[in-house]
């Protein structure tokens, strides 16, 4: 039984290579290969290169979200797959993006998103939580 | 002593007003509303909206990222928040998406990203890791 929305793959690519995680044209690029390899279908995409260093951008898919912030300086990009698709494969971006990369080592984190039960729950009932 | 480049704030929004939650201009403006309360710098943004619900859309800032995805069938809308400065202030973002959703209660995980520790270590190093 599906119990939440979506799943959350949290990867940090550590000891990348410098020239490819500063390269704005090739991680777009890559970026957009890594959601067609996850089966993701493109809807948008924004890419922003700071200044002196670093990328951040973010591909919309009709599954949710694929976003990337690199530190060239530290060697290290972070990136998100947000996908409410049980058909997709996360990994196979990963593993894409981490051979583009030329990353050392990936570390994964994954969260669950958006609690189904918590949804269907009358309004008002007591839940185990962090209220704002 | 600063031990990792960024935090990500996970927000879910429960029981919000349906009419808010499927409505691109409003989610638009909130989403860069937020990202002024959270005393980000906004760069560039895009939103889609899906048929026959349901938005998408991100707010690159200078900061990392803001995103959302909404699911008004649900009454339900994810907010990241990414940020990797600490003058930036998360919380004042989900108190303003509360009350511009109506949300009924929201709940946060707080995540870490981009470990320091491991970027300064020498390549090929082991470390207690999730490797792809």
């Amino acid at each position: 039984m599906k119990m939440h929305l979506g799943e959350q793959v949290l990867a940090e690519f550590y000891g990348c290579s410098v020239s490819a995680i500063n390269d704005p044209g090739l991680i777009r690029e890559a970026m957009l290969e890594a959601a067609r390899r996850a089966k993701a279908t493109i809807v948008a995409d924004v890419f922003h290169e700071f200044n002196p260093h670093g990328i951040s951008g973010v591909v919309v898919i009709a599954e949710s979200h694929i976003a990337i912030h690199s530190w060239p300086e530290h060697g290290c990009a972070s990136v998100d797959l947000f996908t409410c698709s049980e058909d997709m494969e996360p990994g196979a971006a990963v593993e894409y993006l981490k051979s583009v990369f030329q990353a050392e080592r990936v570390e994964i984190q994954v969260v669950k998103r958006g609690r189904l039960d918590s949804m269907i729950a009358a309004p008002g009932a007591a839940f185990v939580e962090s209220v704002v």
